[in-house]
């Protein structure tokens, strides 16, 4: 493909991008960040110009990527010259319409946790897509399938319903997993001891519906153990209303 | 191992420790449960007498595990004879002390969660021991090595502990995605877009301790996404109370 792409920005989300992009084949024309350094260590990556100032930007490129922080997206398209290709974001939680004032615009939205210095299979990661017009949405459509072979049209509102959902799927999952740490340190036990049963209940949600998969003393309704275990938390306020709140919720759920 | 095992009780722990013992070579001599159908089927399976009442239970066996839920230990405990072998209980959140009535007793906690079909490589799984006095301690030790390299020596105080951490990171992670399910149903979209972002979730905290793995817009206090996202949820009480919370929380964390 003899498509030129250029991103902007050089975060977690840009890097993991521009690197799969490369690898694929296409040409990455320019990187841009504020800070040149981090612009020129991606960009050297990938074969491509690093620069730190929007207004030297190839406005040859056929797609322009801002992989920015959700809160700087605006920012980036202000400062951003009127260009004749396509212009995408990447971000779950933004709507399409931050890029209306370009002729061409749309967004890419990989449905992934990056982090950096780990490689991610990009062929599994479902990515959202969403257009400003259907032409558009064919070029969008072609970049993103080959990125991933599950690529999912949907608009702001679904992307954003899709984003909370990973709120408490991942973000939320993840600060449990700090939580329950936090209480085995407590007692001076290491976190790996949980290592086995984690990968269990993960492995679990796989194959069978999470409300199916539902174990333990709430599911139960066990009383007894419930009582036990508010009491162990009585002086940790926060992790006693968490326990409360989610308690009575998987027994709301049983409703 | 020339040692005579007895198991009380059919359920997930006890179908997977009875089935665990006979392939380590352990001689299984009877299963017990108030459903002679249930034991019936598991005695067969590792080659033991099946019985409905504790009255016939061998008294000539070296190990007795009572594997039945918690609020039915003592009742069990109560209906049994007192025997010579060493009485154990397999339970998470119940103190040792509900087999003081027996000379030799101990708890064998195998800290995993069990589903029924689904093979556990038991191995892997951390056991907690716990015994009344340092020679049962030898030979609860001994046989929890036979099944697990993870074996851990911890009071009823510590095991409670791990136990309630557990909710956390296993019983409440499993609701979270109960909740994400409800989400995304209510949009029509399908639970297992979720699965790659919940596997690398998993993945990451193998490797890197879940405070550093923290991400999402908590995390980055990005109250405009919060407050997008709470409005959302507006008409979902139980959802948005959890959403506020965990949010609260995690930015607590950081503190």
């Amino acid at each position: 493909m003899n498509y030129k792409i250029t991103i902007i920005g050089s975060g977690n989300v840009a890097t993991h991008l521009a690197s799969v992009f490369f690898n694929r084949g296409f040409e990455i024309i320019q990187v841009f960040s504020r800070n040149i350094e981090n612009a020129t260590v991606l960009a050297n990556s990938v074969n491509a110009e690093a620069i730190d100032d929007l207004s030297k930007l190839n406005i040859n490129s056929d797609f322009f990527i801002i992989s920015v922080s959700d809160s700087s997206i605006e920012t980036v398209v202000n400062s951003m010259p009127k260009v004749a290709g396509i212009v995408m974001h990447t971000a779950g939680s933004i709507g399409i319409e931050v890029l209306s004032k370009f002729n061409n615009f749309g967004v890419l939205y990989p449905f992934q946790t990056f982090t950096k210095g780990k490689t991610i299979d990009f062929n599994e990661v479902p990515i959202l897509i969403e257009a400003s017009n259907v032409d558009v949405l064919k070029s969008v459509e072609l970049i993103a399938k080959s990125l991933s072979s599950n690529v999912i049209e949907a608009d702001t509102i679904r992307r954003k319903n899709v984003h909370l959902s990973a709120v408490f799927a991942s973000n939320f999952v993840n600060h449990l997993y700090s939580i329950a740490d936090n209480l085995l340190s407590l007692n001076d036990i290491s976190f790996d001891i949980l290592k086995p049963l984690i990968k269990e209940t993960t492995e679990k949600i796989m194959k069978m519906h999470p409300i199916q998969a539902q174990t333990g003393p709430a599911q139960r309704e066990d009383y007894n153990v419930i009582k036990e275990h508010l009491k162990i938390l009585e002086k940790n306020k926060n992790e006693f209303d968490i326990y409360k709140i989610l308690t009575e919720s998987i027994i709301s759920y049983k409703k």
